[in-house]
């Protein structure tokens, strides 16, 4: 099911509403996701989107987009190399890079990029098959 | 304002509400985290809360937990040991590992524990003070 080198690839955006929607859950309200003035003045283009709404674009890979729905997320490391803003288009991309069939465990390893090509984070995640 | 061995503890609970918005902002409704009946056959409780909604916590933490409000994340690493379930209370701590004046940078080991103290998940962030 799953096999070294296999490719996934799909767009998410962080839209206004992902960007309210994600603070009202958890109450991130730091003014370097919230205030425009504050952002520029640290010398950002705009207000910088949270990191860990990339992370919740994980769950939806590998809870919807995985040829199998019996997966579990055992780890997850993500570094965060350039601002992502309001309204980006992120090109996300995931490779398989070991399937271990004795412990079913399958490591991927992951990007994210903006419309610039500029990859804004990468990292690795590793899931579960379940029985 | 950071030293080694710093600590920090806080309470999250992950509520009906919480786990209702994260499925409905990013769409992960795989049944691990949907279907009672499917968790359970797969050696669960009942249905196991997202991982990444403890990301979201870990955003709170770092954006407004800090004695500044002067901070990025750079990079993130989690690893989930046991299933959390609707309405746990987990027990969050964090502890300074590292201060690096030189590059502005603080590294954190933290945990978060179940209310029958087993650890639910552990990992690292570090984050950047920003000028």
């Amino acid at each position: 099911m799953f096999t070294q080198g296999d490719s996934y690839s799909q767009q998410f955006t962080v839209s206004e509403a992902v960007h309210r929607d994600f603070v009202a859950l958890f109450g991130d309200e730091n003014p370097l996701h919230t205030d425009e003035v504050f952002a520029k003045a640290k010398g950002f283009q705009g207000c910088v989107m949270h990191g860990n709404i990339l992370n919740g674009f994980l769950s939806y890979f590998i809870g919807e987009c995985m040829p199998t729905k019996d997966v579990i997320i055992h780890s997850q490391e993500i570094q965060f190399k350039n601002a992502v803003y309001m309204g980006d288009v992120l090109d996300f991309s995931a490779t398989v890079e070991g399937f271990y069939e004795s412990v079913n465990a399958v490591e991927f390893k992951f990007s994210f990029k903006n419309a610039a090509s500029k990859v804004v984070a990468k990292g690795k995640i590793q899931i579960g098959l379940l029985q």
